[in-house]
């Protein structure tokens, strides 16, 4: 007997055939003798709905008031669930996040401060199943709060700490983590397993699989997560701390993973002048504006004369970086600013990475071999991204793939 | 300065646009210096979509977790309605009903028990607006509980008794309440104002102007309630005690209104024995059945000879009653069983009736005159009905409508 979480995300979840689906697992985990709580995403498209409404009712709406409004979601899935569940002669009952509570801080983006189990116990102790809506809490003053979006992954790992489960099963619509996008490489693997620090860096660099909050929390509470598809019925990817893996015995590869993200912009900036306090010219206006810069390069300064500056942004966030750093101009003091959103980061990620030096050489050799440029580097413990030209996204993610000996060879992972 | 509830329906709320309408209606009673606490549908045919995905979830839904489905709908309506006050600068926030709270018993059709008043006069004190979805409390057990359909007028009427409103306004999609329905006849008047008793009376026979539940409470309170259209800007009618209308200093008709209800069927029982407890072996098992029984005519029975019996119930029960009158047919005694839902009943309504005996046997003559046969009656103190043929139903409320002298004559009312 084990103790489990499962969540299921809005795909899971979008109408009552998917949700009888989803049922028929959560039977399952159950009859084998689990103790078993459900958290819930809203039906896909409903908290974009629901969002797109308070977005119409004023522009600068309330964030309470917001989450008023888009908690509303899961509290019909999970209530939903539960009837399902019930329908098919289980005890199952669910409990919104005010009811548990699930204590949380802050609104439309709200953290959660704590969990009480006591209900969760002794729904267990009948042998009951709870279904439990994600994305929401309520705050000290009785308001009801929401995560941010993606918010229910969170939801379903911080329950799995609070009620000391064994393990989090997130049921989503892909299979689970590979060791790239299969869509550009039809040879990628799904991977056995990862580690809590790899799915951060994977997670970063656009593989977006699970919500990163998630995978930060189940590291520090060291909670075995597993990311699997509701629609096949196979093992999915564990996500879990390095001696986990140690154990499972498992040969290591040096690469774990290739990723890729689109969502870059570049700025450059040309003729900067040679003197201190240029850099920081240049990055407290973004800083204030929170815009998140990512890889910066610098022209080697010669003394004296003008340099360049290249760095990267996110998309959505370049209209606003070119508006900040004109407002700054004259005390930046740079001659031009060049924009290119026809930009990909592309990442290898691998733990392995931590006692092999070769893994960045191998990177820029293999580009070079296709005549890949290089605009920019930026190196982790266990990651390696470049920026390159967006035509490349696909030959270059393949060649890695194959240089990195990640293609699936037809044998077991 | 009033203290007032403003309730609005789901074709009211049904859309930003009309939420954007609404708020201006409250921003005019707040600017005028009133104390306000709103009441929200949900947006209208989300109930209908919420309780058919229950349906779909399982036959036998739980009406626990039917009520925390379709209380989604309101909580919705209630977060968009105050964010959209807000944005016209206004204090408002929204308090759900486990919030206040709204303490009810039972699910799917609760009942309030009870309303604390403490955190509305808190948000007076300050000036602000309460938002308030309908529909919906909390149980002793803190589980959501829904109050049945159209539970919004009654979650409105029990919130002003609760804080000592100075009247409920209930704004809908009718002007108010006429004497007759409009549809039928152009010439039907928009009543300044009718006693609780004559509502309710006019509520059971097919005027869906208000719940009969709200009606009752309001009659409990001594609450004034005003109907009016949130689509016109022009009085509603009051719905009040007898005092206050003689205090309006109105012309009092006899008949206040005429109604049609064609939710009935007819079933005749014949050669029934002559024998005691022919007639509670008919009606126990309608009974256990849940059927309600309306109209009732029995031939005079002559000794030793079989008689028959006549009664009508909810169309919607037919198909239950002839199943439960067959199971019981040898206990019962009868030779055929008959059913006819081309049927319609024809009430007349007035407080004024009390004092004249005359009403009843008008409307026989007038029905009369015009070759249309009554196949039952039933009167009340304030009440007057009749089951005539379907096809007659605008013929009789027309002549009707102008026999009592209820015909707009261009004059105020």
């Amino acid at each position: 007997m084990a103790r489990i979480v499962m969540k299921f995300g809005g795909t899971s979840m979008a109408g009552i055939e998917r949700i009888r689906h989803v049922s028929n697992l959560v039977k399952r985990e159950a009859e084998a003798g689990n103790q078993v709580a459900v958290v819930v995403s809203a039906m896909a498209g409903e908290t974009d709905r629901l969002v797109q409404l308070c977005r119409e009712a004023a522009s600068l709406y309330d964030p309470r008031e917001y989450d008023v409004v888009v908690a509303s979601g899961e509290q019909v899935t999970s209530g939903l669930l539960a009837i399902t569940l019930q329908g098919m002669g289980l005890n199952a009952r669910s409990y919104m996040g005010w009811q548990l509570p699930i204590r949380a801080t802050g609104h439309a983006a709200a953290l959660i401060d704590h969990i009480e189990a006591d209900v969760l116990e002794g729904v267990f102790e009948q042998g009951g199943i709870a279904v439990i809506p994600g994305f929401q809490g309520v705050t000290a003053d009785g308001d009801l709060a929401t995560l941010g979006r993606g918010g229910s992954d969170t939801s379903a790992v911080a329950l799995a700490a609070a009620m000391k489960a064994d393990r989090c099963d997130i049921y989503t619509d892909v299979e689970g983590v590979f060791t790239t996008d299969p869509r550009i490489v039809p040879k990628a693997r799904k991977l056995r397993a990862v580690t809590y620090e790899e799915m951060l860096e994977l997670a970063s660099v656009g593989a977006k699989v699970l919500q990163t909050r998630s995978v930060g929390l189940a590291m520090r509470y060291n909670m075995p997560v597993q990311v699997l598809s509701s629609f096949e019925d196979r093992p999915g990817t564990l996500i879990v701390g390095d001696d986990a893996i140690e154990e499972m015995n498992m040969e290591r590869q040096l690469v774990t993973g290739i990723a890729h993200d689109k969502n870059e912009a570049r700025i450059t900036l040309t003729g900067l002048p040679d003197r201190a306090g240029t850099v920081a010219a240049i990055f407290a206006p973004l800083a204030e504006a929170n815009i998140n810069v990512d890889m910066i390069v610098q022209s080697v300064p010669r003394a004296g004369k003008p340099s360049d500056l290249t760095f990267t942004v996110p998309t959505a966030s370049l209209a606003h970086s070119v508006a900040a750093l004109e407002k700054a101009k004259e005390e930046i003091g740079f001659q031009e600013m060049l924009t290119d959103l026809n930009v990909v980061k592309i990442s290898a990620v691998g733990i392995g990475m931590r006692s092999n030096a070769g893994i960045a050489a191998q990177m820029f050799q293999t580009l070079a071999a296709r005549g890949i440029n290089i605009l920019a580097i930026t190196t982790s413990e266990i990651k390696v991204s470049v920026l390159i030209a967006e035509e490349y996204t696909e030959l270059a993610v393949r060649v890695l793939h194959t240089a990195y000996g990640l293609d699936d060879t037809g044998e077991a992972a």
